[in-house]
């Protein structure tokens, strides 16, 4: 017997006869001997309309009002996924944020999980009870409603997961798993049945949107294994988990395509100490996240400085950058919104040397120009013009044999990991 | 300065525009010096929407789930209230039933209040906050949702008007207060600028349908006066109110009519001590509301036994009952459901004679026939065959002077009282 937290997200709970489906999911699930919790999203198209509510008003709406608002979405799919299982004849009981409680700093709009009791959902447990638990939400420590940010029942099942200490936690949604790269750029992109945390971190932050980035930080920490798979299809998925030395021989896991980032360039600054900052203190002040950043080698005392933002924060970024640039006495600002990002991640490359320069050959071989370069231990990046994005990524899924079965890829694996100690 | 507490139902809040004229009423209300609470429903619809969702799975939803889920259309509406009285540079905050405390038994979707904490609201009052209290909704001890039963939220502002000691309880709807009949039915129909709680109770459960009846229980335990007026219309309405004296010297307030009800008629059961037991306890255990009871004068041993149920319970009282004449040896129940109810209601018949004599004397001047006669301290109710009703009420209107406005009315009343004395 298992305890196991799922979740279920919008459009798995579209209309009452998905909702009836996943009831009925859960409650065989249970009736096979498992305990049994669930994490449910709103019903697809609710958090909009009352988010559609809340614009009518006002384009700025007081935080926690807001959240308020917009937590209710969760209080209904629960509510009717509980009566779903006790018309099938089963016992349920849904679970909002402070009856739990799932408590959370007061940072309204995208609070911080600081505490879960679990003595509610135990005790419910014990008596046969499926657990319905609102996501989404938390309740601060004067009861006010809180929400976790966008797509934050993810983290509200991991973070369940880890406080029950749940042997796994299956996150259901239209998609069966992580794929080695976007199946709409790459037909012959295969899904993983197993990756690591930090895989996946690295492909969320470049857009491979499979699971909130807050969750996946929170599963490694709590080192909570996450079933990602699809909600009406086969019940294979990819098991996203620590990395292990079998993981390992396989190289490249994945290639990532993120074509929501713009580049900006500050021209002729000064090379001394304080300039980088002069140029990023404003723009994280603006709230405004910088991913990549390049700064060239100095040319008689002067460099120029590049880095890239989100597509939405680049009006904003520009005219920050832009009084910096005056500050320093830079002559000519830069930007380029026509940049895509091609990566390559894998926990393997930490061993395993080449990866970067086959990465490069790849490219040049594609005739596709590298405009920007930055490398962390597990992920290797290059922005190329827009264009030429979709290409990268099938050359590079090809080039590291993502195609094949791991079986297969793992042995080329090893192999190249032999020739390279040669 | 005065502390007031408002409610708006749901057709003042059908639409955000709607919503925003309503936190513009109530944000220059405070700015004119007053202290202000106000009880929201939900938007129109919502509640019915829900519901919709619920019965689309089974038609008996558990009832702690079904509250859970139906009480989130308030959470919404407040919240876009608060958003929407701080967008025109006000301060003001949503709460929920949980955060104010708003305790209640655990009778789910027809729960009772049992206690309201007034800290937090008096502390945010003495911020210069409007407070928006989500109405309908309660929490139980183990912080369950529950609900006051539909039309709760006129039972929320009496309360919390209570638990504060407001100075007046405002309710507004699309209507401007209440008539001294249906305007539908008669359209000389005057509204009364002043009326008791008893003769609103007689009048509620008569089906006028005004205030929920124990919104007006509530309201005269605590003594909480109640002015009902319109939400878009002038400033003036109808003030539900303790009795006085000028109002007794009103001998009849208003006629109601209640289409809504049948008649059940046993024939020939013993004339014995138990028998009326017999006959309504089966009723009350299958939760049938029993209006009018008639036990006509006993001939050699035997009796018939008339009462009047909801239509909507016809049937299933019907068959209790059947089984009980079976018991009782009766030989024959007859059902009516072409009855309509009027019925004539003052605080003045307390101390004058002649009402129900005059009532009598109208109907007979009509040429309609009583079937059944019940009366109280302030009310005098007879059924009639249901194609009379509405010209039963018009009468009677006009024979007890309710069209004219009240100084004649009340003058008329003295004459008459003098008149008695004689």
């Amino acid at each position: 017997m298992a305890l196991v937290v799922q979740k279920y997200g919008g459009s798995s709970l579209g209309t009452v006869e998905k909702i009836q489906e996943v009831a009925r999911k859960v409650l065989s699930r249970q009736r096979s001997g498992d305990d049994v919790v669930v994490v449910a999203s709103a019903m697809q198209g609710e958090t909009d309309r009352l988010i559609g509510l809340a614009v009518g008003i006002t384009d700025v709406p007081e935080l926690r009002e807001y959240d308020s608002m917009i937590s209710t979405g969760e209080q209904v799919s629960t509510a009717l996924l509980a009566i779903a299982v006790q018309a099938q004849g089963g016992k349920a009981r849904s679970l909002l944020a402070h009856q739990i409680p799932i408590r959370t700093d007061c940072a309204f709009k995208d609070a911080r999980i600081e505490e879960i009791g679990t003595e509610r959902i135990r005790s419910l447990l014990d008596q046969g009870y499926v657990i319905f638990v609102a996501g989404f939400q938390g309740a601060d420590c004067d009861g006010n409603v809180t929400t976790l940010g966008r797509g934050g029942s993810d983290t509200t099942a991991v973070a369940v997961a880890a406080a029950l200490k749940a042997d796994v936690c299956e996150i259901y949604s239209d998609v069966d798993g992580i794929y080695t790269t976007d199946p709409r750029v790459e037909e012959r992109a295969r899904r993983l049945d197993k990756v690591s945390y930090e895989e996946v971190l690295e492909m969320s932050s470049l857009g491979a949107k499979v699971l909130q980035i807050r969750a996946v930080e929170m599963a490694m920490k709590h080192n909570v294994p996450v079933l990602c798979l699809s909600t009406f299809g086969p019940p294979t998925g990819t098991l996203v988990t620590k990395g292990d030395k079998e993981m390992e021989q396989i190289v490249v896991s994945g290639v990532a395509l993120d074509r929501n980032e713009c580049k900006i360039t500050i021209c002729r600054v000064p090379d001394r100490p304080g300039v980088a900052a002069a140029i990023f203190h404003p723009l994280s002040e603006a709230n405004i996240s910088v991913d990549m950043i390049i700064q060239n080698v100095s040319e008689a005392g002067y460099t120029d400085i590049s880095f890239t933002v989100r597509k939405e924060d680049l009006a904003r970024a520009k005219k920050i950058s832009a009084r910096t640039a005056k500050e320093l006495r830079s002559d000519r600002i830069v930007t380029d919104d026509k940049i895509s990002k091609v990566s390559v991640v894998g926990l393997g490359m930490r061993s395993h040397a080449g990866v970067a320069a086959k990465m490069f050959n790849t490219l040049a071989a594609g005739n596709i120009n590298i405009q920007m370069i930055s490398t962390s231990e597990i992920k290797v990046s290059c922005v190329v013009d827009q264009k030429f994005g979709e290409l990268a990524v099938r050359l590079l899924h090809e080039a590291f044999g993502l195609d094949k079965p791991p079986e297969i890829s793992r042995a080329a694996g090893k192999k190249r990991a032999a020739k390279s100690k040669k």
